[in-house]
Parts: C-alpha cells; structure tokens; sequence
C-alpha cells in the first residue's frame, strides 16, 4: 500500500537523521553510568511531522458496481447560514440592551494565499453578523516583538473579545510562545493549552472549544447522528484540527482511534468506523474501499488542486475521494460547504460567547 | 456478550434519567426559538461515568489448548528498584553539593484503605530515596478551606518541590477548584490541565508527565518495545491514567484508541492491539480471547479482590485475566509488581525533577 512505502520511506528517512529507535537507543543507554535515570525521551524530541504520502488525483479505473449515490449530503452551508442569522440576531439585542457588540481582532502574518482567504472570509463573516473586526497585518519577515505588541494591544483593548493569530506563521516565529500571550479570555479559536487541557479532562469545561472540531459535532449532531457508542476514526491530529477532534469525540463517548502518517494500516482502522472525521490535508487520501456502507464522513479537507479551467486556476478538494465515498457512506460533506462555513460559524459563536462573558450579558 | 447486557442496561439507566439522546433533543429543539444558538451541549453536562460490567472471577472451564505460559514478565519491581537507586545518588549529590534534597508533601483526606497503602507506599519510597517527606491529613468530612489551606502552604513552602493530593477525594470537595489551586511548578501527578494540555499538544512539553503513564512508556521502552507505528488500545479513560496513556502514547507515534464503558465491542478493538493498557479498575476485564497472539499487556488494575486465605483479608487482581493472557501475549506485566512501583518511582523522579528545576542543579 502506498501509505506503507510512505512509512518505509519516512523512516529511512528518519534513519539518515540519525535518529535510532527509542527502544534501541534506550536499551543500549542502561549500560552508560551517565545517562539520564529514565529512559523515556522528552517528548518535544520525539514530535515528526506527519508526512503523509500524498494519493494520486486520477480517477481510478471503472468499477464494475453502479454509480448510484448512496449519501445523503451534509449542508454545512445551510446550516452555518442559519446559526449566522442567529448570532446576528443576538448581536443586534446586545446592542439595543446594552451598547456593546462582540469584537474580533485578526493577527495576519504573511501573504499566504490560503491565510487571504480563510481570513477574509472571516471578516465578511463578522460584518454580516455585526460583529466588530479589526486586523493587524504583519510582513512575512516580521520581528517575533512585533507580533508580540500586536497581540498585547488586543489583549488589553476592551472592545476585544477574541483574537484569532492566523496560522500557520512563518516558520521563524515561535507559535508556541505567541499563543500562550494570548488573553485565555479571548482565545476563541481555543488552542492554549490551558483550554485544550479542560477539553481533554472529563468534569472540565473548557472556555472555547476549538472551531472546526466544534463544528464538526455540530454538524453531526444536526443531522441526527447519535456520537454515544459509536466508533469514530480520526484521521489526522494536527493541533488545531485532528487532536481537539478526537478529544471532544471522546467527551461525547465515542470510541475513538486516531490515525496518522505512523499508522500502518489506516484503511483497515477506518472500515470500522461509524463516523470518520478526516483531517490529513491530503487530497483524496480517503478512498472508497477505507468505508464501511453507510459511514458517516465528515471531510475537513480543503486542499487546493491546480485546475486551470477554474475562475482562481485551482479548486478545493477534500481528504476524501469524493466519488467513491458518496457510493459507500450514508451521510457525507462536500467540500467545499460542509465543514469550512461551520468553522467559521463557530468561530463567530464563541467571539459571541466571550463577549456575553465579558459583559455578563445573557 | 456481557458488556453489551451492562450497555443496555445503562441505556435504560440513563433512559430512567430522562436524558434522552443528544440528537434527538437537539433536532427537536431546532423547532424552538428560544433554544440556544448551538445544539452542542455543555461538555460537563455530557459526563457520565463508566459503569464496567466487572466479570465473573472464578476460573473458565478447563480450555483444551496448552497452559503452556508464552509471555515473558515484565519485572517492573526490578526496574523501579534500578530507577529508585539511581534516584537516591542524584538526591544525594544534590545534598553533597547544595545541601538540599527534593521535598514531596502529601494531602490526604479520608481514610480509604487502598489510598493509604499507596500513601504509605510514596512515604517509604521517599525516606529510601533521601527525599523529604511530609503529609496533611484531614478528616473525611473536613471543610474545602481547610484542603485549600494545606495546599496553599505547601504551594508557599521552598523546601516542597512536589505536592501531591491523594485521589479520590470524598465527595463533598471540589477536586477540579482543588487541583487548579496547587501551584504548576509543584504538580508532581501532572493533573493540572495546563499540564494536560501540553501533554496533548505536540511542539510542547509538560513540566510533569504523571506518574502512571509516565511508569508504563518506562515499562515498555525498558522492555525493548519500540511504540512508533505500533497499534495501541488503552482501556479506561479516566483523568489519572487512561487520558494521559492515550495522549502520550500517541507522542510516541503509536496508534491509539480509546476504550471505555461505552464501548460496542471492547474485545475485537482490543484483539487489533499490539500494545495493550489497561486501566479500568476491572478485575479479570480482559480475558485471554481479547488478545492478538503476542500482543504486550500492560496491567494497571490494582483490584482488591476478597480472600480470607491472605494476610490481609484480600489480594490484588489486575484488570486483566492473568492466567489466560500468559497464554497469549509475548509480554505482560504483573500484579502486583508491575505498574506500581513503577508509578513511584516516576512520582520520586517527578519530584527530583522539580527541586532541580527549583535550584537551578544540574
């Protein structure tokens, strides 16, 4: 299987950065009087990136089996239209209650084509919703201070109640040490680990549930699929997208397993699913065949393949190959408008949210 | 199968509490206007606790295939034995040369048994070390001030460099108020859910790993086991063990799921598994026919089972079927002498970690 070269291929590749098996390495280690006590590496030494081997984007050859489409689809367009009316709604009775409306503030570092339109559409987003929103855009080459003052001045502006940093940053920047600035009161795209920690910890709440994972659940609970007790797989467990999800799935007591670039077998794991949340970042990654009949995907893929015949000279495609899913599983989203408008709804809900905190405003 | 009988029967549990299912309320509460924006509910709301349907303990009918025992042991005693040596040496060069030794202090409320045999346990541990001990006992119907107070001392006290509060707490107390109020750099169990959440996160690393998790990724990469690509099932998903198990886990590049109460079909995720963690507080949970042949078995449990022919009226019992997995797996760990000294010992290293931090002692 192609994933399985990609494996092979990442750890030889591993192999040339003189990186020995944990095991190997520790093993060898006990016998060195000076070596640390415990084996157990610090984890931050132990993080590679996910390097997922990248499936081909042609069709694959005739089935024999009809092309009847099986999955009905998730209008996460529809969906996300109706909870914007509703937060518009409640920004409008905030402002004739009490004066105030929820603000936003964007940190955009760079010119990344992806970034321009994920947050320009979040800015329309809050300007039909009535949502206040500012930005503060940084050149590629920005000092880490000037990201750093940016951040503060919205942390300390009253009429802000979420900040949003724009990731990815440029790879000179230290993530880590910027979203950890960030007012905890603020974070609504919710990735300080104080917050993913109240996400993790059953009995815990935690004060924003990151977006897209959010609208996941969303989206699943509104088409009526009961999440207790079924087997979901998670493909993918990025920071913001595939760990929170997993997390959360497991709040609503789902038997989770999450698949990544070290699994060996991700077509097997994901046949059992009853619900399959995939977010590789790797277009059509997700064939028919890794679908049980009448599983539910939820596709947070938005991958851009070039296509010059489109109005930008490319189109988004998901994780999933949509073609075949849709004969296999019973609900499906589409990419585009399934799960991209439900983030950006959420993100809006929890600006929302922070300010009726702020303004203990019910 | 049994398990699917204890389902059932929760569903009508949960069924008599009128909790009807999250879908369903939600589609209907589409209809009200009133009803909040999101459907999602509240995390905390959704909690429910794992009821495990404990299996029977006597012995299956006698099987017609060898008992011929296939795993070898893994010695945890032993190896928590070398760690705790070496931990002695390092407390005594600290000692030696800034005349300071790594203190741990204890709260315990209440007098459950199994708490103060691990209580007592930790005290030995840290007296052999050369690790400064000392505990806060409080009765079982004190005040919540009264805990917050003994924290706060030792939160305030230089010569305490880990402090740990025995779990679980009687009832009536606010764990979560009390856990978030001991200070970070003291947080030996690694329970905060800062902690918890860089634990989670990769890119970041928690000032504490707790204890048991930290003990069983020993056990394993001790055990010449490399994690990396590896399928891992950990069974229960509590605070203390299973989450964090799960999630470092997968910072080792395993691949994980999740099993709990809710779980359709423990035995066939559980069969898939080349590593197993069990932390359930099942006895005999898992019998020998949930195990891939060769699968490595790392028992948690510490289940005290009644037995008037023991010394002190009862023996411990992991959650896995002992006598059936020897059979099956390639490697296992016993109870008791497994899991638990092994958690000591990453108690004792946390907290000598912590005074080296504190002192700035490398």
């Amino acid at each position: 299987m192609m994933l399985r070269v990609a494996l092979a291929w990442q750890k030889k590749r591993v192999g040339r950065m003189r990186m020995p098996s944990t095991a190997a390495r520790a093993v060898h280690s006990l016998k060195d009087e000076n070596c640390p006590i415990l084996i157990s590496p610090s984890l931050v030494s132990l993080d590679l990136p996910d390097i997922w081997n990248p499936n081909s984007h042609e069709f694959p050859s005739a089935h024999k089996c009809s092309n009847k489409q099986n999955a009905a689809i998730i209008d996460g367009k529809s969906m996300a239209e109706e909870i914007m009316s509703r937060i518009a709604f409640e920004v409008k009775r905030m402002k004739e209650s009490i004066g105030k409306v929820p603000g936003l503030a964007v940190i955009m570092v760079g010119q990344r084509r992806d970034s321009q339109t994920y947050v320009r559409n979040k800015i329309k987003a809050c300007e039909e919703a009535g949502i206040k929103s500012m930005m503060t855009e940084l050149p590629d080459d920005c000092k880490e201070d000037e990201v750093l003052n940016a951040l503060s001045r919205f942390n300390e502006d009253p009429s802000v109640h979420g900040i949003l940093v724009q990731l990815p940053l440029p790879q000179h920047l230290d993530e880590a040490k910027i979203l950890d600035v960030l007012s905890l009161e603020k974070d609504v795209d919710g990735f300080h680990p104080l917050n993913m920690g109240n996400l993790a910890l059953r009995g815990r709440e935690p004060l924003f549930i990151p977006c897209t994972p959010k609208g996941c659940i969303e989206l699943l609970i509104r088409s009526g699929v009961e999440i207790m007790g079924k087997r979901a797989v998670v493909i993918g467990r990025s920071n913001i997208v595939g760990l929170p999800t997993s997390l959360l799935l497991q709040r609503h007591h789902a038997t989770v397993s999450i698949i990544h670039a070290f699994t060996k077998n991700p077509e097997q794991i994901t046949c059992e699913a009853d619900i399959v949340i995939t977010a590789a970042g790797v277009p059509n990654l997700v064939r028919g065949n890794w679908l049980k009949p009448g599983a539910i995907v939820i596709d947070v893929g938005t991958n851009p393949i070039e296509d010059p015949s489109c109005e930008h000279g490319y189109r988004l495609r998901g994780d999933v190959f949509y073609e075949e899913a849709v004969r296999v599983a019973s609900l499906i989203t589409p990419v585009p408008g399934g799960v991209g408008p439900m983030t950006i709804a959420m993100l809006l809900s929890n600006t929302l949210d922070s300010a009726k905190r702020a303004y203990d405003f019910t």
